[in-house]
């Protein structure tokens, strides 16, 4: 057999259908399963639909991080929601305040050479520990907790060496920083990135998921790091050393495409608004004011991330024009921070700390002031997802937060050095963490008799219509590269409490690009039975939020015509039976404009048949142009369009 | 010379203008001003109406408690702007994370003999120093801030005499919750409450803030504790034992009201919904299962209401069902909370830690699911306060509220020494506190260059109308009795963000008792150019918001007829050119429907020369009924209503 590396292992063992062949279809075995209250509701939704009686993972757990601010009923209804029907469906349920998923599940659940899918877009992180962990649309998490297989266009592997050492002052979120400065937030897609080499053994288990997890802004469809030594130490320090495997490659075993980064060449980076590929050295925009900074979430959750911003400002005062605000990962690493020291030495300089969650990287809370610049350790700046318009939102590093918080400017950490005399301080990681668990319930063994608790605000899914065969609809909006979820239904503390509430969060479809769109979308819907959208290259980027693409097709939306998609939002427009379509010849993109009418003819045969499909756009002049689309789905996902998506497909298979 | 109750002394070294006669105004000069930022973004903007140059008082401060969530831009605006109104005024700055204001003025800047107004109806609580000090309107402090007198009636003095220990279990919370059993929420009106006696020697300076803080909900103008040797110590602990002074009542002093509590009597009591009067003891209503328990506040601010929690839940986890959040006061308590091992013991038994302010008990965050029950240990339970529609809070003592976290249903805290064989846990208090004041920013000398950070949330006052003499408009509500200013405008975290936006925060007066409000409003502005509004006994009580004058003034409102008023919203009303009409006869109420027509005619001649004003009701059926009513204004305040209110009289003496 030929020597294989850790991705190629663990897509083998568990590969149900299909051949580790680049960009075809696979269906692969899912070990566990993780879910978020954010995207939740709409999974145990689909999962009561779908009549489920208890998971068929080997673990599933619905933690609840993403919003905990209770502004109002709807957000306490949701927790109550979960937590049964978690109970009923079988699943862990992580109560709120235990912590944000990633961190919490790798430190509890997340096993070498396991598979996971995580109705969340940085469920990638679990990858840290040598798993192949996806992020996805809700329905394919619901899908694979009811034990069907998870399918996937077999990505390319791409290699990257990591040499040498990290210099002091730079650490790993400025590792993936310089991947995202090299690859952009396309640059992984339709890949899976692995890391190997001598430089790994520099790398903790915490450090590899601050990389792992920001994969997702790569776009790629997962990270993978080997399981050694340090895995072994982390699980060991967690009490779960029983759960270690190795997994690392084979000597001599290949990858589909290379990079190396030698980490001691490695400076402090900083991404500029509005794209976490917008990567320079800090150096360069040292200097700027500052309102606020951030320091947490799920990419850079770990308990050396916080101890680093406490040492640091260790006898130090917040600058008076700032705001420094932690973002704890759990409940455990609160409780280990009060061990080590590092609350105290926050708290004493002026911090802020807040409730173990996702907080202001989803935009619940902290949004900061207009016209400000805001530094975070969070994964994402996409416009608006602070909750601030116009928001000036840096991602960067804890050594770089905590400098800056210092100064009251973006601040190269090396400077604490040169100017101020500061010695980096040299994190020396616990050999048992302080563990206790009682905020994680168990599923009981039977849970058919728990009754789900449904607030008012939670709505039942209504009927999703099927593909259209005839049409003539307008183009309702046309839109440029890299359009993210964030775009296309925002988050933040106005609508994440509608998640459950499909009509009414449909109204900020598309709102941050267009205001006008869901008075346009209802008027189309009426007076021609829909519309669809154009964009141009890696659309709909970003969080895996299932509600982008069914809320659109709430909304009428029959296609998307798109230079290419981001991997989940095309799964997940399939999979609620919007079809999306791609330039036969990416030119042709310009000749469409906003307003269009567009025309379509024997849709389902052409589709079923894998035709080509020539669209007709009418222009307002009366012109017509015949533009030339083609679609990549599988022969399961042309059946599953076609019904109008999973939840059809699967009511399908109960009737049958 | 008699001899004289701590009341009256502090009002004599005080007096500037008028008689110590109860229902006669006085006239008080004012030492320290206290300013919260849900009141203080328009306190500020009327500095700046009223051209001020600097702070008149010996300390003025800004806090920022109410609004932290940052959901979007509008609040970390408010933020920026109130921290350079502070700077151009010369206020202090108390930084967001810095803490509550009534437990941090209390341990920075209060001062036994000092006089005190703030713009939060609970600064009462500073009373606890042997201050006198009064919760009034924004405009009041604005006007003392400006070196203008304290307009009060002078109210009756009730000396509550405090015999005896309290018993074990048994804590501060239990006794004003007594006191509130006994005078209900109306029961203080016109009154200030001086206790006295040998109790108050087993009574900290933080149990008295606990007594005098919720000495609101009894209406009370405010509670006056002695200056005696506990304050002295309280002082030390805090390093400012150079502020004390003794003040204490002299022997043979006498009261115009009496009380007596006997505290080895008390037991556990607790409010249920949705008033603080609705008191009963805990063992009444144990059994019934909860949601959420929530500990900390204003009403329950000291490091021994938190360490009490600690050490009952120390080793127990709390119950699955139940989400206990923790609510600091001040980044000095977390701190200290570190140091007696309190957070750790809160944090490992399960609780959500939250940011130091008000959070929850003024309705920003931690809202409870529906139809579930909150334990409180805030001061307040008025209906839709937490965010939750027809929420069930209730308010009790710390021990209540960890016990019953421990057993997910109410518990009467004596339960777990009969039930658990726990102990009662006695507290030490530490000599010194661990202080840290670099979040508490001084005015600077001249402030005269800082420009004012005004965000696009930030609008300026419309011009207010002057008093009209001639009206035929509708009775637009009929309300009954103790309407709070929670119903006539209420917090949350939708209505908060607005309070420095005038149009916008007016859409919600009194939507909470009538939704169409605001709609009626408006059209009755238009068609008749105005409205009036009739309530029963104790209008607008709680809260001291002045948006509950100044919004109904926006829509119109002409005056209000009611059979009594709470004494700050009384004072609003004036404030902002609202009359406040009072029954000659209470039976008249019952003859007056929603939806009459009212005719003035020579009002402001009426009102000026305290004519008896007949008010002509209309009925729907043509039917007129004649209503006696009267006002009870000062000729200051008679001179204030008619040219509309106090800023366009302050408008006046700067056009002079």
């Amino acid at each position: 057999m030929a020597a294989l590396n850790v991705t190629q292992k663990l897509i083998n063992e568990h590969l149900i259908e299909g051949e580790l062949i680049p960009g075809k279809e696979i269906g692969l075995k899912i070990d566990q399963a993780l879910l978020q209250d954010a995207t939740g509701t709409l999974v145990q939704l689909e999962l009561e639909a779908m009549g489920l009686d208890k998971a068929k993972t080997e673990v599933a757990v619905q933690y609840v991080d993403h919003n905990l601010l209770q502004t109002d009923f709807k957000n306490a209804d949701d927790h109550l929601f979960l937590k049964t029907a978690a109970q009923r469906f079988g699943l862990w349920y992580s109560r709120p305040g235990n912590g944000v998923s990633h961190p919490v599940h790798m430190e509890r659940f997340g096993k070498p050479g396991k598979t996971l899918v995580g109705s969340d877009s940085h469920s990638c992180a679990a990858g840290s520990l040598g798993m192949l962990a996806i992020g996805t649309g809700g329905l394919d998490v619901a899908s694979a907790i009811a034990g069907q297989p998870y399918y996937v266009k077999m990505p390319k592997v791409m290699g990257v060496k990591l040499t040498g050492k990290l210099p002091d002052w730079v650490s790993a979120k400025d590792i993936i920083l310089e991947m995202l400065r090299r690859h952009d937030v396309k640059g992984g897609v339709g890949k899976i990135i692995e890391y190997y080499g001598d430089g790994l053994k520099h790398l903790s288990a915490m450090d590899r998921h601050v990389i792992a997890n920001m994969g997702a802004e790569l776009g790629a469809t997962t990270t993978v790091f080997p399981s050694d030594e340090e895995t072994k130490r982390f699980l060991k320090s967690q009490t779960r050393e029983e759960d270690w495997r190795e997994m690392i490659a084979d000597e001599g075993c290949e990858y589909d495409l290379h990079d190396e980064i030698i980490l001691d060449d490695l400076v402090p980076l900083i991404a500029l608004p509005t794209s976490p590929g917008n990567v320079v050295p800090v150096s360069e925009v040292a200097g700027k004011k500052i309102s606020q900074c951030v320091i947490g979430s799920s990419a850079n959750p770990g308990l050396r991330d916080f101890w680093i911003a406490g040492a640091i400002l260790k006898g130090q005062a917040v600058h008076p024009e700032v705001s420094l605000d932690i973002n704890p990962t759990s409940r455990q690493i609160i409780q280990n921070m009060i061990e080590n020291k590092t609350f105290a030495n926050l708290i004493t300089a002026g911090a802020r700390f807040h409730q173990s969650g996702c907080m202001g990287c989803i935009g619940m809370g902290q949004a900061p002031a207009s016209g400000t610049i805001s530094l975070r350790t969070m994964p994402r700046n996409f416009p608006d997802r602070s909750g601030t318009k116009d928001d000036q939102v840096h991602l960067c590093s804890p050594e770089t937060a905590a400098a800056s918080a210092i100064t009251g400017e973006i601040t190269d950490p090396r400077d604490l050095e040169k100017k101020m005399n500061m010695k980096y301080p040299k994190y020396k990681s616990p050999e048992m963490h302080i563990i206790k668990t009682d905020m994680l319930l168990a599923p009981p063994e039977d849970g058919t008799k728990v009754e789900l608790k449904k607030g008012p605000n939670i709505k039942s899914l209504p009927h999703i219509e099927e593909l259209k065969d005839t049409a003539e609809v307008p183009v309702l909006l046309k839109m440029g590269d890299n359009i993210s979820t964030d775009e296309i239904l925002k988050a933040g503390a106005e609508v994440l409490p509608f998640r459950s509430n499909l009509p009414e969060i449909s109204k900020y479809a598309f709102t941050v690009i267009d205001e006008t769109f869901y008075d346009r979308a209802m008027e189309s819907k009426q007076q021609y039975g829909g519309h669809i959208v154009v964009a141009a290259d890696n659309y709909a980027q970003g969080s895996s939020r299932e509600h982008a693409a069914i809320a659109p097709k709430y909304l009428g939306q029959i296609a998307v015509l798109a230079k290419s998609y981001a991997r989940i939002a095309w799964q997940n427009l399939v999979n609620f039976g919007i079809l999306p379509l791609e330039f036969e010849n990416n030119e042709d993109y310009e000749k469409i404009d906003q307003a269009d009418m567009v025309k379509f003819k024997n849709l389902r045969e052409d589709v079923k048949q894998r035709n080509p499909i020539t669209v007709i756009f009418k222009k307002k002049n009366g012109e017509e142009v015949a533009i030339k689309t083609k679609h990549s789905m599988s022969d399961r996902q042309i059946r599953v369009l076609l019904k109008g998506g999973i939840i059809n497909d699967f009511k399908e298979k109960l009737t049958d």
